[in-house]
C-alpha cells in the first residue's frame, strides 16, 4: 500500500490542479479516482458513492451505509471523513442519494454556497440522475465538467504504481502463457477462459492476481474480425484464428497484452500482416521516450503500415494504470493523431496494434512503462503470430 | 437464443409501455436493456453505445465503429440499423460521440422534432456528458427520466429466460461447492478465487459458464463485516468466518447465491444468528407465490428476527435476470419495507439475508423464481453455516 504521505501528496496535486482552474470542489464518483485519492477499494460502485474534495483541506467519503463501513479498510480516511446514507435510498423511484449527500456535504462546509463544482462528466459511476440531483440543489449552472482532472494527475507514476504495474506484468505474462497453451482445436472456449481466469487471479507466488476491469477477451473464427466479443460454450476449430487480449492486475494496476494464436496454416495475408504489424511495433518501442508527442508515435506505427498499404483506423493505445470494469484505460492520452502530448518518463501506455478485417483479425499490443532510457516492457510474451499444430 | 419473435415481441410490450406515457423515443444504454431487446453482447459498453426505440417502428443501435461490426453476432438487427461513429470520437475532450448519434437518429427520423424522449438517468454507462450533448441538440426540457421503463418489463420472464436461469443456477451450485470445498486455512483468498472463478466459466457439461457481473465476494475475518470487500493475495486464518457471495451465469442471466463457512469452532453468536437467519429464510420461502408483496416478503422475515431480537435494516433481496458489470440486480423490485409491488409468477428474485455485525457477517441467500406453486430455487446448496474443521 502507498504511504499516507503519498496519498496526502496525490491530493495537494488534485488541489493545485483544482486551483488553477479556481474550483470550489471536486465531486469524484469514479471508483479508480477514489482509490487513487484515498485508497478505497471495494465493489460497492453500482450503487452512487464519491469523494468530495474541497479546494482546501481533507476530502470526505460518501457511500451506502453498509459500504462506508469498509472505509477503515486500507483508505486514508479517518471515520470522521466517512458518511455513510440509509439503505432505503438504494433503487428508489421517489428519491436519490446524492440529495442525501449534497445536504449533508452543504452541512459540513464541503459544498460551499459560492464557485463552481467540477463533476466527473464522462465517469461510469456518475449517472444523469445524480448530476440532476446535485444540480437541483447546488444549481446547475455552478456545475462544471472535471475534464477528467484526476486522471490527469494519474498519467505520471510514483515508484509504487510502477512497481505494481510490473507485477501487474509478471502476472499477465503467466496468463498469456496459459491462453497460448490451452487454446486447441475441440476445446470449448469457456474451458480455455476458465484456465485463462484461474490464472489471472492466482497471480504468482509473491503477488496475488486482482479482478481484471475487462474480462478476456478472445474473439475467434469469423468473430476475430470483432474486438470485443466474449466467449461462448463453442469449441475452437482448426482452420481458424483467434485473437486474445487480457491482462495482469496487481492490486488495481493493470498490464494488458494481446496476441494471436491460428489453429493450423495461417492464411497467406495473414502471415503478411502479422509480420508487417511486428515491424510497426519495434519501430514504436525504439521511437518511445520522454519528449515523443503520442502523434508521432502513432505515425511511426503508420510509416510501416504504409509501406505495405496498410492502414489503421483506430489509436495506438492509451494511457494505463488503476482500472475498474468496465475499462482499464486511463482516459486521457490516445496516442493517435492530432494527439499532441508529449510522453513523459514514469507514463504507462498499452501500445495496441489491431488490425480487423471482415473475418479475421490480428492483434500484438505491448504494456509499457516509459523510461528515460526508453520503453520499458512490462511483460515477456514472444511478439509473434503463434501458429499450433500446422 | 430466442426466437426472432420473441425479440419483436419484447420490442412490443416496451412500445406499448411507451404509448401509455406517450414518448416519441426512448435512448436505452443499459446494456442489459439493449440485450434484452435486440441480443447484442459484448464487452463495448465501456465507450458510448445505445439503442434507440422510436415509438413505432424498429429500434436502431449505435457504438463505435469497430463494435458496430459485432451487431451481427446474434442480435436481431439488420445492418440497415447498426450505425459506426468514427473511431475519432472515443476519449476526446473536444466532441462526444453522443453528438455523432444524436446527428444521425435525427436525420433518419428517429429523434422527431416534438414529443418527449426518455434517457435511462440512473443506467451506469449512460454518462452525464452523454446526456448534455443530448440535451444541447434535442432540448433539455424534452428529455425526461424513463424510470426504469425497460427494466419494469423484464421482470416476468419467458419461458427461455426461465431456462437460462435454471442453467446458471446449476452453474452457482458447482461454484458454491468449490467456494466451501477450497477455503481452508492456509489457503491464499486468491487462489480461492482462482478456483472458484473458474468454476463460474468453465460451466457444466451442457452450458458453458458467462462472466459474473460481481466478481466473487468473500470478505473474511475482521472484514467480514463488510460485505463488498474483494480478495487479496492474504491466507485463510483458522478460527475465522467467510461470508460468500457468487454466481452462476447463462447467457447473462444470473441466479447468485450466499453461504457462510467457519474456519473451526463458531462464536456462539453466530451459530445462533445462522439458526435465526435459517429460520427466517424458511418462512419466506414457504411465504413466497403470486400475489403477495414485496412488503409482506421482508415483514415475515423481520417477524422471525424479531422474537429473537435481531433486526435487518437493509432490503431482504431483489429482482434478478440478466445482469452486466457492476450490478446482477434489476433496479426495480426490492424485498422490503414499503415496496407494494405484487409478486407474479415468473419473477425471479434474489432473496438475500446478510447480516453484519463489527468483526462477523452472515449471509444466506437463494435465487428463486416466482411459480404458481410457490417459491422454486435455482441452486441446490445446504442452507447452513458450513463449519470446518472444528
Amino acid at each position: 500500500m502507498p504511504s499516507v504521505a503519498e496519498y496526502r501528496d496525490r491530493v495537494q496535486r488534485v488541489q493545485a490542479a483544482m486551483a488553477t482552474r479556481s474550483l470550489a470542489a471536486l465531486v469524484v464518483a469514479d471508483p479508480a479516482n477514489i482509490y487513487y485519492l484515498v485508497g478505497y477499494d471495494a465493489w460497492s460502485f453500482y450503487t452512487p458513492q464519491c469523494l468530495i474534495v474541497p479546494a482546501v483541506g481533507d476530502p470526505h467519503f460518501f457511500a451506502r451505509t453498509m459500504d462506508a463501513a469498509g472505509a477503515r479498510f486500507g483508505a486514508d480516511l479517518g471515520p470522521e471523513r466517512v458518511h455513510g446514507y440509509p439503505e432505503e435510498l438504494v433503487h428508489r423511484p421517489d428519491r436519490h442519494p446524492y440529495q442525501w449527500i449534497c445536504q449533508r456535504a452543504k452541512e459540513i462546509g464541503l459544498l460551499p454556497d459560492d464557485g463552481q463544482i467540477a463533476v466527473e462528466a464522462d465517469a461510469h459511476f456518475f449517472s444523469v440522475r445524480g448530476y440532476l440531483a446535485l444540480a437541483e440543489l447546488c444549481g446547475a449552472d455552478r456545475l462544471i465538467d472535471s475534464a477528467e482532472l484526476i486522471n490527469w494527475v494519474r498519467v505520471i507514476k510514483s515508484d509504487y504504481e510502477q512497481d505494481q504495474l510490473r507485477r501487474a506484468g509478471r502476472i499477465c505474462s503467466v496468463a498469456m502463457a496459459t491462453a497460448l497453451d490451452v487454446i486447441e482445436p475441440g476445446v470449448r472456449q469457456c474451458d480455455a477462459v476458465a484456465a485463462i481466469s484461474s490464472a489471472q487471479i492466482a497471480g504468482v507466488d509473491d503477488q496475488g492476481g486482482d479482478y481484471p476491469a475487462i474480462v478476456p477477451l478472445l474473439p475467434t473464427g469469423a468473430g476475430a474480425g470483432v474486438p470485443h466479443l466474449t466467449w461462448t460454450g463453442d469449441r475452437f476449430v482448426g482452420g481458424e484464428v483467434t485473437t486474445i487480449e487480457l491482462t495482469g492486475v496487481s492490486r488495481r494496476y493493470h498490464a494488458p497484452l494481446a496476441r494471436t494464436v491460428m489453429l493450423g496454416r495461417p492464411p497467406r495475408r495473414l502471415s503478411l500482416v502479422a509480420g508487417v504489424v511486428g515491424d510497426g511495433m519495434a519501430a514504436v518501442l525504439e521511437l518511445i521516450k520522454p519528449g515523443v508527442t503520442a502523434d508521432e508515435v502513432h505515425a511511426a506505427f503508420d510509416a510501416v503500415l504504409a509501406r505495405h498499404q496498410l492502414i489503421k483506423e483506430s489509436r495506438l493505445g492509451y494511457s494505463i494504470g488503476i482500472g475498474y470494469p468496465p475499462d482499464w484505460g486511463e482516459r486521457t492520452i490516445s496516442l493517435r493523431t492530432g494527439d499532441q502530448t508529449q510522453l513523459r518518463s514514469k507514463m504507462a501506455f498499452h501500445v495496441i496494434a489491431g488490425m480487423w478485417a471482415d473475418g479475421w483479425g490480428y492483434e500484438l499490443s505491448e504494456s509499457i512503462l516509459v523510461t528515460d532510457a526508453g520503453a520499458e516492457r512490462l511483460t515477456d510474451v514472444d511478439q509473434v503470430l503463434r501458429v499450433k499444430g500446422r
